[in-house]
């Protein structure tokens, strides 16, 4: 019996012997003890997608921020809290990888001072001071003999263009478009809408449920790896 | 069945007919439509306190920020984000409390302004301008014919001393101190360790988790209230 369910999972076999790694959720930067900077990111479509990989006979990691989501059935899953843990997880586990998917959302900036103690109230106003984070998924496409690499482009306008542009400026091998404007697709929705952009073509896979989307997109990156 | 349901549920009556007022859970300030800045606070404390408040006869009202917590059973409760959402929100329901517990880990500031558009990633660092949030607890104390008015204080060092002085200058009825440094009680996790202050004492409640502090909170409310 227990043969039989592994079989059915790897039914598809479209990735059979591969290993995937892929990133899911937010990340969150730390202010002080208490506070910190994060945003909208269910971890949802990363999740999807380590359970469709899981389904076309992949090998699965997940390295994955702060969400409230069960870890599936069959992957293994790290948990980080912040953009510079992420980064220094996915670099000792990327060298065992063919397939880097990076779906988590990476906080573009963090505080550039961590607060010891609790920051107290004070003045009317205040700022911030913020620096930028490392670009994981552009760290990963410039390694040698690094992973099929693919990145997403969370945006609110412009949506195809950024991601094309984005796809181009970080040697990425596919990008996964998303309009975040619409809060009834993406970010801590059900469902999802994308357009898959490759170098040579694009394809627009039409809303459906997030594992839905996540099974079209393991197909297409096999079928262009 | 249920009226024995009922009757048990209110068998201490130590608040029997009270209305009471809880904040529970972070608020969220956004940055842009997906950044925001949040806290640690997971809500358990104030959904605790609600169950307690329930149990002891009080009609009981949430009003909570974004958590992962079932609404307990006899409780009404609204959701908000922001802490102009939460400070709104009790503003509308305090006329009819007799007492309000300020249990949510409400923001301190939020950004001065919130960007319609997705923030893109731009300079190396950057400055974030953040205004301080309107204080809900002292804005509820300071009213006329206010209800019995308890606060919390999370603190990282001073703890009693901070906890003390911020009852006195909020002009509050009760404040209940914990010490956020020790991540094995308060924020996000399942037990607590607090002092109950008021103007002529304190008692401080060993550690137990949640639930069990509640109960003793709301018996120390209705006894001093």
């Amino acid at each position: 019996v227990i043969a039989e369910a592994a079989a059915s999972l790897f039914s598809s076999g479209l990735l059979a012997g591969k290993r995937v790694l892929i990133t899911a959720g937010p990340t969150r930067e730390a202010l002080d003890p208490v506070r910190y900077i994060s945003n909208h990111s269910s971890g949802r479509m990363g999740y999807a997608l380590a359970t469709a990989a899981v389904d076309a006979g992949a090998r699965t990691t997940l390295v994955s921020g702060p969400v409230n989501l069960p870890v599936p059935e069959h992957v293994q899953c790290h948990r980080v809290e912040s953009a510079l843990e992420m980064l220094e997880k996915c670099q000792q586990l990327v060298a065992d990888c063919d397939i880097f998917i990076a779906c988590a959302a990476v906080a573009d900036y963090r505080p550039a001072q961590v607060q010891p103690q609790k920051i107290k109230k004070g003045d009317d106003t205040t700022t911030l001071e913020l620096v930028k984070n490392p670009d994981i998924v552009s760290t990963v496409a410039a390694s040698e003999n690094g992973p099929f690499t693919v990145g997403f482009a969370a945006e609110t306008r412009d949506v195809l263009h950024y991601a094309r542009s984005k796809m181009q400026r970080k040697s990425l091998d596919m990008i996964i478009a998303n309009d975040v404007s619409d809060s009834s697709i993406g970010f801590n929705s059900a469902e999802n809408e994308v357009t898959v952009l490759w170098p040579g073509g694009e394809q627009t896979l039409a809303r459906a449920n997030k594992a839905a989307i996540a099974r079209q997109i393991v197909e297409l990156i096999a079928n262009h790896r």
